[in-house]
């Protein structure tokens, strides 16, 4: 069985962390990985209903998702996770808990000017962010603390998804996370 | 690789759910599975840490503590549970969107009567649930559903520990998801 790990993906709302997380998903389980994702989305229901999105609350949320992640990645399955997780100190306390276990951990900063993502406006949030009538949103309204540094960044704003997918592999590749060609 | 599969125990406060739940993992292990324990109170600090004993945040919790069995079990782990989880319809629940999911979903019912709890009362629990001190303790002062129908039922008031993992195991053999039995 290969190693577990979590890929992790950050960025602001909309950038494109799950618009990533599918075909990545997809080409590591061709790959012969077990593969979930956490997405942002799916874990605010399943497991942060009723956080709001205060400081505290991101970080009890993105704490949640590093404790599923750890137990999925000590047992070999790669933990895809796509939430904002803006703060960078509980970002790296995740880090250490997963790779303290002795799974790894793939940090991928999915950047995109937040011009671009309020023209690109997929759900409509910036627009209302923007005119103030959705607080605590990140990037506009809250922080968001980019990493310092990532295994990978990608901008969705220039690469295309392909070109992006292709680099996070490329780096699992040099890592030495991919089943199939340790088997090679 | 075996079959994943939840072993959910279910029971009132001190009757013995953790204290199963480690011998029971460890002879899991032996046996060559991948073993998780959620116990109880390391899911209310990692994964509810804020939910009060209300009907509703019961559920919730025991909701969230099966999201991520189904997780483990779904890739292979064996996910042990041991939570009160005293309410029948949403261990249910549980049990059906795992064995939809594929993985099975094994129920231990650890029984002990209320009087031996509040005699053994190892935490000072019962005193103070008896005495009004504690409000919304189950078996006390707030309901626990025995399961209808529960693979497995103990009584640690009778049972040893080392007869109740003997009878666990022997029904986790005659379903099929013993590792080591099925290479043989």
């Amino acid at each position: 069985m290969s190693k577990g790990f979590t890929l992790w993906f950050t960025g602001m709302s909309g950038a494109g962390k799950s618009t990533l997380s599918e075909p990545i998903a997809e080409r590591l389980r061709a790959a012969g990985h077990k593969v979930e994702i956490l997405d942002g989305d799916v874990v605010r229901t399943h497991l942060s209903k009723g956080l709001s999105f205060s400081k505290e609350d991101r970080d009890i949320n993105v704490r949640r998702i590093g404790f599923v992640s750890k137990l999925l990645a000590r047992n070999g399955v790669v933990a895809v996770t796509a939430a904002i997780s803006p703060y960078r100190e509980v970002r790296d306390e995740v880090r250490q808990t997963i790779t303290e276990d002795g799974a790894g951990f793939v940090e991928v900063y999915v950047h995109c000017p937040v011009e671009v993502l309020a023209e690109r406006d997929v759900k409509g949030l910036y627009k209302k962010a923007l005119a103030g009538e959705i607080t605590s949103f990140t990037g506009v309204s809250d922080p968001y603390e980019a990493p310092v540094n990532p295994e990978v960044v990608v901008d969705s704003s220039k690469d295309s998804v392909a070109d992006s997918v292709d680099k996070i592999l490329e780096k699992l590749r040099t890592l030495g996370y991919l089943a199939a060609e340790k088997a090679a």
